[in-house]
């Protein structure tokens, strides 16, 4: 009698634990002061409004709520979310619309569907981490293109769309993860324009733009081009709570529907309960509430973590100051490495992201992401005047 | 200007809307009487009792709840699951389990980190459609096993076993979905025999066993192999509520490992907030307490279905007497087709699946599928002779 064996498929060989997970692991100790997770501010979680919300869905829904339901999505969620979106520039037809669990599913789903092993995808340098993992599952390539405080250079964009045939393009225009940058207007109708031109499909996540906190709100790609041939993706995570796992996705009709498939090969639908309460929860008025509330929290951590790095970090450290989002982005001198940073940090009980996770081709080794959105004002400060000791060290 | 134009992947091609999925909106109509769907009676949703849950998650856990969480899922959830499941005969530390979104998103993860394209799996036919939905998106292809009452035919298995490579058999040995049939012990030991012979791994998908509602229980594969070349999918789904989309695979380390890769680049996490509600409601005693009102429930309305079957099906008509779970597996005489009888019967408000698209290879065009657990006595016995006389009118 011999052991079965398995063999795992190719795909699986782009597979790794995600770097921030494991960090999150090591930072979660309660002793650590962590600027290393995406974590939003617990303290901007609505606890009781949540609570009467599900209460509602389980009492006037009843057994509705706990069923099975279309892959399509919740009607009535949907054309609040819709009407929502409208406010803030965005239209779009809840037939347009799709649930999914996070935005990452969303990037799971598109990678599903549009990416052939090999297929080129164009990358901000450096990008989103997650988006890099979910793709790698359907073995793409990635081309990027570098990035100032105002996005893609349009000089290298073009460059690049030149030089290759790209599947799709993956963006975070607005309070970019984890450049703090944000893409600006003439750079974004530039952007349209060449997509236009090289018949460049555009993949638009945007998990942060109503979390500005300073400065005027920029269109969306998706806006800018009325929908046509952008994807875009945002979520209730940083609005409401990243453990309900309920983002969605706005596209093109076919698109949508190819997303449909896939979604129900992969989890038949979006969690019913989560969906209904959701829909009691705004139906209250609690969404509206609720997110000006965040935005004043997080401009005030903000500030606190800004003030702190013109106070302890070395004026060697350039960091990108965000008008928005959870993040504030570091670039130390080359010479430092975040990885040595880190290890030493980390044994003073401060964490950070390392920059380079973030780049799909390697690089930025002497970058940093640092959250301001899960510590205390007095940990931010003590753990930002570590910091800036550690890296004085290595200079 | 030219639009944008963009091309799907390959593996698009394989994916297309669940047949089940559009049934389920053609016969949600009030008006239709649907054996078509594998929904759970809502009557047996624990409405107040999962109310209570979720205030103790949001209440008790506060903003843990809605916060973001490692992907190996709720450790006090896994303990009490893997303490359920030894009560039951199925061994596992809380190391070998991962939380899914349903079963579904087991079987579309192990897709993933097992099938490249082309790929053989061994597959029962018919089989679960949901499964070849997920493999479907892989590419894999099909060699399948025909079936009895007590499972797949076991000269058959082994001519397939001796003539492919396999990656995997995907097999639902007990309550069949659609067959209707629970694979004999025999018959069990004999495929495990096999598996070690021919170093197959078994994907064991076993959403219906803890409801049985006659005859005596048979150990799972994954009991019998004790867990070596085993992996073994559940649910919450048919015990508790199939909207909250918590189901669970339990498997040697490394294919947990590679599960929570996939799973991480899929959508980070299982919902922090139904984790954390089903472990309260766990911890209560409501599901020890609930588990046997719904098999009480389901053998009364299998026995109503049956009842009806015999009183108003033509003898012609053969049909797998279910000991568990929520389908009717009916064989029709040759010449009649499945297709026929749906358009007639859908006609006269009646709905049901046809069997044929259970078969991954095609095949079973005389043979239908009925669900008895989401129907009221009345309307069972209405649909049934109503169906009876459709299927008498085409022999």
């Amino acid at each position: 009698m011999t052991d079965v064996t398995y063999s795992y498929a190719k795909r699986t060989n782009g597979m790794k634990a995600s770097v921030i997970r494991e960090i999150l692991k090591v930072s979660s100790r309660p002793d650590v002061i962590s600027f290393a997770g995406g974590l939003p501010s617990p303290q901007s979680f609505p606890l009781k409004e949540f609570e009467r919300a599900a209460q509602d869905a389980l009492r006037i829904d009843g057994t509705r709520a706990l069923q099975y339901a279309v892959t399509e999505g919740h009607a009535g969620l949907k054309k609040y979310l819709c009407g929502w979106l409208s406010k803030q520039g965005i239209e779009a037809p809840p037939e347009q619309m799709l649930f999914t669990n996070g935005s990452q599913q969303a990037l799971d789903l598109l990678g599903k569907i549009f990416i052939n092993p090999g297929d080129k995808i164009l990358m901000e340098d450096p990008t989103y981490l997650g988006a890099i993992q979910s793709f790698n599952a359907y073995q793409a390539n990635y081309i990027t293109v570098k990035m100032d405080e105002d996005g893609m250079l349009p000089e290298e964009l073009e460059k690049r769309l030149k030089a290759n045939r790209f599947r799709f393009a993956y963006v975070v225009p607005t309070f970019h993860n984890p450049a703090g940058s944000t893409m600006s207007l003439e750079r974004r109708k530039a952007f349209l324009r060449l997509a236009k031109k090289y018949r460049l499909l555009i993949i638009e996540d945007d998990p942060y733009s109503f979390l500005r906190f300073k400065g005027t709100p920029i269109p969306s790609l998706y806006s800018l081009a009325k929908g046509k041939g952008v994807v875009y993706l945002s979520t209730f995570s940083k609005l409401l709570s990243p453990g309900i796992r309920l983002g969605y996705a706005l596209a093109e009709k076919d698109i949508i529907k190819h997303l449909i498939y896939a979604k129900q090969a992969a989890d038949l639908q979006a969690n019913t309960l989560i969906q209904y309460a959701v829909y009691h929860y705004c139906q209250r008025g609690y969404l509206e509430k609720h997110v000006p509330a965040i935005i004043k929290d997080y401009k005030h951590r903000a500030g606190v973590m800004l003030d702190a790095i013109k106070e302890y970090f070395p004026p060697e450290v350039h960091c990108v100051e965000p008008q928005g989002g959870m993040f504030v982005w570091c670039i130390m001198p080359r010479k430092v490495k975040a990885s040595d940073v880190f290890q030493k940090a980390i044994r003073k009980n401060v964490a950070f992201v390392e920059g380079s996770v973030f780049f799909a081709n390697g690089g930025g080794e002497n970058t940093m992401r640092l959250n301001f959105t899960s510590s205390s004002d007095r940990d931010i400060e003590r753990g930002i005047k570590i910091l800036g000791q550690v890296i004085s060290s290595f200079l």
